[in-house]
C-alpha cells in the first residue's frame, strides 16, 4: 500500500523556489473566498509516523496561508476537563466552523492506531474504534465538510537514515527521544497496523491521500497543491444535492394505534399523594447526589413534549432538589450563528458537563427528527440518517460512564387545548403562549408521526425513552423524579 | 426501541377482506412494472424471533404476488459447495437480478445473531460481522438495489402465548420443537442482541421496519402497504444521479517518477537460465497442487496489466504444470446481460473456485478501476467506491483460507509498440490486435495513473500486488511462477 511513497520522490531547491509564490498565491485566493463565503469548513489530517515531518508541513501550510483563519490541533495529553467527557468531545471541540480550516497532527487515529500497536487492544476492538471514526468522519462529510487525509510516509530505511542523521548533528540531537528509537523498533508493527487504519478508513468521500517523507521540498508543494486543488474544486462546484435516499416507510395505521395513543393519560394522583412523594423522592435525588460515586457519573436529562406539556414545570421538581452548582439546565430554541456553521450536534457535545454534574435539556438534539423534520428545516436524508448519528452520540456518552434519561411529555390534544387558553387568559402565563404554538398545534399529526418513529429508532437498551403521562401534572412530575431516582441508584 | 411493536395491533376480517384485493392488484402491477423496466432489484428481509411469522408472511407475499419473478430464500444448514467458499457466496449467489424480487428468510443477519446469542462470538467480534453486513447492504445500495429490512416482533408473553397454543392444538403440535423453546429462553438475550444488530444497521437508505406479529392480519397487510409504497416510490422516481463526491485527489508529478515508471524493465534472464527455471518452476508447483493441505485453500490468480504485456503467456506457463481439472481460467470481457443486471463483482463471486482449485482471472474486478474509470463507463463516485469494496471483497476470500496472487504485468510504449507492430504483420497473431488496442494505447497516460491509484489503494498486506517487468517476456514469466510457489507455499 505504501509502495508509491517510496519511490524517493524529490523536488530540487530551483523548482520549489519558482513553484511556491505562485501556489501560496492561489492557497491565499482559495482561502479568501472559502473565509467569506463561509461555504464549508476544511478539516486536515497529517498522519504518520513520528520523523515523517508532520509538524514542518504543518507549519508550512501555516505560512503559506492566513494563519488568523487556521488553528492547528496537536496530540498532548488530554486535559482533566476532556477526561471527564466521551473521548470523541476534546475533537468536537476543536471542529472548525464553516469556511474555516483546522489541520490536525494526530487526530482521531492517534488514540486506536497507538492502543494496537502497544496491544492494549484487541483486533476487533480495534476495528469497532476504526468503525467509529469512519462514522464521524461520514456524519461530518454528510454535514458538508472538506476532510483531506495526508498519510506521511517514510520507508524503514528512509526513518532510520533520519533518526541518526538528527542524533549525529550536536545541534538536532534533543530532538530524538528514547521514544523515537522505541516507536522506531515497532516499524513493522505500525506499518501493519496503519494499513489497516488506511483500508478501513479510505473511502470514496474521503480518501487517504498518501505524501512520500523523504524529501520535505517535495512533501510540501505535494500537499500544498493537493490541498489548493481540493479547495478549488469545492469552491467551484455548485452547492449539493440532499442525496436521494429511499423513502422513509410510512407506517400503515388500520386501527389509528400509536404509542402516544396508547398512554393512559387518566392516571392521576391525589394532592396528598404527591406532597408526600415529592418530598420523598426530591430528598433522595438529592441523597444521590452526594452519594460517593456520583462523581464517575455525567448525568443527562432530556426533556422533549408537546407544547405545554409541562415540561418547564417538572424541570424545577428536579432543580428544587440539587445544589445549583452541580446542575444546569439548557433551553434549546432556534441555534445560534456560531451553532449553524457547525454540525448540527454540535451545540450539544460542547455543553456536556463534567463528571459529579447533572445537565438537564429542555428540548434537544432531537429537534433533528421533530421539530427540523416537520418543518422542512432539513432534507429527508438529513433527518433519516439522524436516528443513527443520535444513537452513536448517546452510546459514546454511555460508554464514557454518563447516565441519559429521556423524558417525552405527553398530553393530550384537547388538554393542550386547555392549556393554552388558560395561558392566553392569565395574565402572567401570556408570554409564555405565541402564535408558534398556535401553529404547531396544526400540525400534531405529523408531529405525532415524528415522535413514534423517534421512539420507535431511539429508544435503546443503553438510553431508553420514558413516556410520561403528564395530563396530570403531578403524576408526570412523581413518574419524572422516580425515574430519575432509580435510573441514578441503578448505576451507582 | 420495539415498543411500537407491542401495542397489540390487529386488523379485523372484514377490513382485511376489504383492503386485500385493491393492494394485490397494485402490487401485480408494480411487480410488472418493475420486471418490464428492469431499473432495480427488490431485496425483502423477513427477519425475527421463530414464531414471528415469518413464513406466513413469505407465503402471503408469494401468494399476492407473481412467484414466477420472486424467489425465497431460507436459512437451510449451508451445502458443501458454500463451505468451501467465503460465508457471503451463499447470498451472492440469491441476489436478485434487476427487475426481480428476492425474499430472504434469516438472511445474512442469522449467522451474527444466533454465535452472539450462543455466547460462541463476542461482543467486538459481533460488532465486526455487522459492520460487514453494514457495508456489504451499503454496496447493493449504491449498485442501485431497494432493500427492505422488515423486523417480525412478538413480545415475550405474545410468544409464549403463541407457543402454548400451537402446543395445545393436536394438528399443529409438531411445529413445536424442543429448540422453540429453548430460543424461548433466550428470549431477553436475543432481544437484546437484536437491538444492537438493527441499530448498528438501521441506515437512511435502508431502515429497519419493526411489524407487530401478534395479529397475522395487520401483519400481512402492513408488509404488503409498505411494499408496495416503496416500490411505487422507487419505480416512478427518474433514476439518481450519481452522488456529488470529493474529488479524487491528483497527485501532483513533479519528477514525472511513479511506481510504474521506477521498474527496472531493464532485466533479462537468458535462454538455458529460463529452461532450467521454468521446468524448476513448474515442477514445484505442481507438487504443492498435490500437497495435502492444498485442499484446504482456494487459490485466486489474478492478472492485469498493458495490452500486450504478456499475460496469456504467462497464464500458459501455470496451467501447463497443473491437472487441467484443478484450475479454471476465466477471461474477462465487457459482462453479459446477466451479469449487467448485478452488481459488478457479482461475475467474480459466481466462478469462485472451491477448495483445492486454482482460479486464474485473465483481467478481472480491478476492470471497475482500470478500464471503467478510464472510459468513463462508471460514476467518479462508482469507482472511487469500488477500492473499499474491492478490499473488503479480498478479505473475505482471505478470511475463508483463500490465497490471493495479484500479478501487475508491465512493458514499456515503446515495447508495447513493437508488439503491436509484430502482431499485425504475424498472420497467426493478426486476430490478437484490434483497433480498441490502439485506441487504449492512446490513453497510456491515463491508464498509467489509475494503475498507479489501484496499487496504492489495493496492495494490501493480505493480499499484495506483484509487479512484474516483462520487457523481457522470460523474465517476467519465471518472476510469477516462483511468487506463485512462494506464496503457496508461505500458507501451506
Amino acid at each position: 500500500m505504501f509502495e508509491s511513497a517510496e519511490l524517493g520522490h524529490r523536488v530540487d531547491k530551483a523548482t520549489y523556489a519558482q513553484e511556491v509564490p505562485a501556489l501560496r498565491e492561489a492557497l491565499l485566493n482559495a482561502q479568501f473566498d472559502l473565509e467569506t463565503s463561509g461555504k464549508f469548513p476544511v478539516i486536515i489530517l497529517i498522519a504518520g509516523l513520528d520523523g515523517a515531518g508532520k509538524s514542518a508541513t504543518t507549519s508550512t501550510l501555516n505560512e503559506w496561508m492566513d494563519p488568523r483563519y487556521i488553528r492547528t490541533h496537536g496530540t498532548s495529553e488530554p486535559s482533566d476537563e476532556e477526561l471527564e467527557r466521551p473521548h470523541m468531545w476534546r475533537f468536537w471541540r476543536q471542529l472548525p466552523p464553516k469556511g474555516r480550516i483546522a489541520i490536525f497532527d494526530g487526530s482521531w487515529y492517534h488514540w486506536p492506531v497507538f492502543e494496537r500497536a502497544a496491544g492494549r487492544i484487541s483486533n476487533p476492538v480495534f476495528d469497532q474504534a476504526l468503525e467509529e471514526v469512519h462514522r464521524f468522519e461520514q456524519m461530518l462529510i454528510d454535514e458538508g465538510a472538506l476532510i483531506l487525509k495526508f498519510w506521511m510516509h517514510l520507508s524503514k530505511q528512509a526513518q532510520r537514515k533520519r533518526l541518526k542523521k538528527l542524533e549525529g548533528d550536536p545541534l538536532t540531537r534533543w530532538r530524538v527521544t528514547r521514544r523515537d528509537w522505541d516507536h522506531f523498533k515497532l516499524y513493522d508493527t505500525f506499518q501493519e497496523i496503519s494499513e489497516r487504519a488506511l483500508r478501513r478508513t479510505s473511502t470514496a468521500a474521503s480518501p487517504w491521500i498518501q505524501v512520500e517523507a523523504t524529501d520535505p521540498r517535495y512533501q510540501k508543494l505535494t500537499v500544498g497543491r493537493i490541498l489548493l486543488e481540493q479547495l478549488r474544486r469545492r469552491l467551484d462546484a455548485p452547492a449539493p444535492q440532499p442525496p436521494v435516499i429511499q423513502a422513509p416507510p410510512t407506517r400503515p395505521s388500520f386501527d389509528g394505534l400509536n404509542i402516544l395513543r396508547s398512554l393512559d393519560l387518566a392516571q392521576k394522583i391525589d394532592k396528598a399523594t404527591y406532597d408526600r412523594d415529592l418530598e420523598k423522592y426530591q430528598g433522595r435525588l438529592n441523597l444521590l447526589t452526594r452519594h460517593k460515586a456520583f462523581g464517575d457519573h455525567n448525568v443527562i436529562v432530556v426533556f422533549e413534549g408537546m407544547d405545554a406539556a409541562g415540561k418547564g414545570g417538572s424541570i424545577r421538581r428536579i432543580t428544587q432538589a440539587i445544589d445549583a452548582r452541580l446542575c444546569s439546565i439548557t433551553p434549546i430554541a432556534a441555534p445560534s450563528e456560531e451553532e449553524r456553521a457547525q454540525p448540527y450536534l454540535w451545540r450539544f457535545w460542547r455543553v456536556l458537563p463534567r463528571k459529579g454534574r447533572l445537565a438537564i435539556f429542555d428540548r434537544s438534539w432531537y429537534g433533528r427528527v421533530l421539530v427540523e423534520r416537520v418543518e422542512g428545516f432539513c432534507s429527508e436524508a438529513d433527518w433519516m440518517r439522524a436516528y443513527g448519528e443520535i444513537n452513536d452520540f448517546e452510546e459514546q456518552i454511555v460508554r464514557s460512564k454518563g447516565i441519559i434519561l429521556k423524558f417525552f411529555v405527553s398530553i393530550s390534544q384537547e388538554e393542550q387545548l386547555r392549556r393554552f387558553q388558560e395561558r392566553q387568559e392569565s395574565a402572567f402565563k401570556r408570554f409564555k403562549i405565541t402564535d408558534e404554538d398556535w401553529r404547531n398545534r396544526e400540525k400534531w399529526p405529523q408531529y405525532e408521526t415524528a415522535v413514534c418513529d423517534m421512539l420507535d429508532r431511539t429508544s435503546t437498551e443503553i438510553a431508553p425513552w420514558t413516556l410520561v403521562e403528564s395530563e396530570d401534572k403531578n403524576f408526570g412530575r412523581i413518574k419524572i423524579l422516580r425515574t430519575l431516582c432509580e435510573r441514578i441508584e441503578e448505576r451507582l
